[in-house]
């Protein structure tokens, strides 16, 4: 199986695919798509889409894991990030992979076993988990990989998880079919 | 020239379209993309990003206009409003549109004269300057037409804007490539 973690920035997406047989994982592929630095805004949604998608598509994991935010420094912030978890989310979505979202408490503790634990230790529980040479670069890759692992742990039984905390943000789009209410126009004479 | 504009909300999307020769505007479509209440928020993301899709193929409008946030009641509200804003935007920009942004007060002032009027003040400047029977409904696809007057009244000739609130957000997305930093891992023995 393999699970594919993003860890979403509208400056820089991390993304992490792990394969696993239930007892070793191996890292697929792991990295950050990064926008030019003045680059308007939509250029890097569009950016963030395409690149996700396009990954997807080579790594074809089974789900998707992306951290759940429940608060940001301020509005402003929450809110541009919220612009690049939506794309991402959608980019998991058009590929039709189901979504499983988990804190970052939950995160920490099915990697490290504390829910607080520091941004190092978790790093080198995911170098010693995947058998790396070195920590993976850039931060934003690392936390997509450990997003990628918790699912891993999480659905082991005994995980550290509640089976609860797994299937709740599953979701089933494809019978989704959205209300349009539309007016067209008569033309005026 | 048409003019395109959107009211990004996670459980409802308004969108409007309007045709103008200068002087004269006329409505081509508005409506409301409602996402079923209980729908998993992926759906409701697709939901909006496909039925936008298919609206501006369908108007084919040479610009899209959007309100620009600069707040929210809270960081959550942020968030999830970023959600949807960012996949709207991203249905413009994939559509290889330009995206303009103008703030709730420039478009108040742009359709009734003053930056703080109310929200019924503006529904009826839309139904007289489109010469409507009624005001549009949902008020989502009233506040998406709103914002497309908005663009165009700015671009008048000694219109209610000063030229660089128009230029401001417009972008050129096609030259655009993010950068990729991948690690595909060695097969362990």
């Amino acid at each position: 199986m393999r699970v594919f973690g993003i860890d979403p920035g509208s400056d820089r997406t991390g993304f992490g695919c792990v394969e696993t047989d239930g007892t070793r994982h191996r890292l697929v592929r792991c990295g950050a798509i990064t926008a030019p630095p003045h680059a308007p805004f939509p250029e890097k949604l569009v950016g963030i889409y395409r690149e996700l998608r396009a990954c997807l598509a080579d790594c074809r994991p089974g789900i998707v894991v992306i951290e759940s935010v429940f608060y940001a420094a301020n509005a402003r912030s929450a809110l541009k990030l919220g612009h690049a978890r939506g794309v991402a989310m959608l980019a998991a979505a058009e590929a039709d992979l189901p979504i499983v979202e988990y804190t970052p408490a939950e995160i920490k503790r099915a990697i490290v076993g504390y829910g607080r634990a520091e941004k190092p230790q978790v790093q080198q529980m995911i170098k010693l988990l995947l058998g790396l040479s070195a920590v993976p670069t850039p931060h934003d890759a690392a936390d997509a990989l450990a997003a990628a692992i918790c699912h891993i742990h999480a659905r082991h039984p005994g995980g550290p998880l509640p089976p609860a905390t797994i299937s709740r943000a599953a979701t089933s789009w494809r019978r989704y079919r959205p209300s349009v209410q539309a007016t067209r126009a008569a033309r005026r004479p």
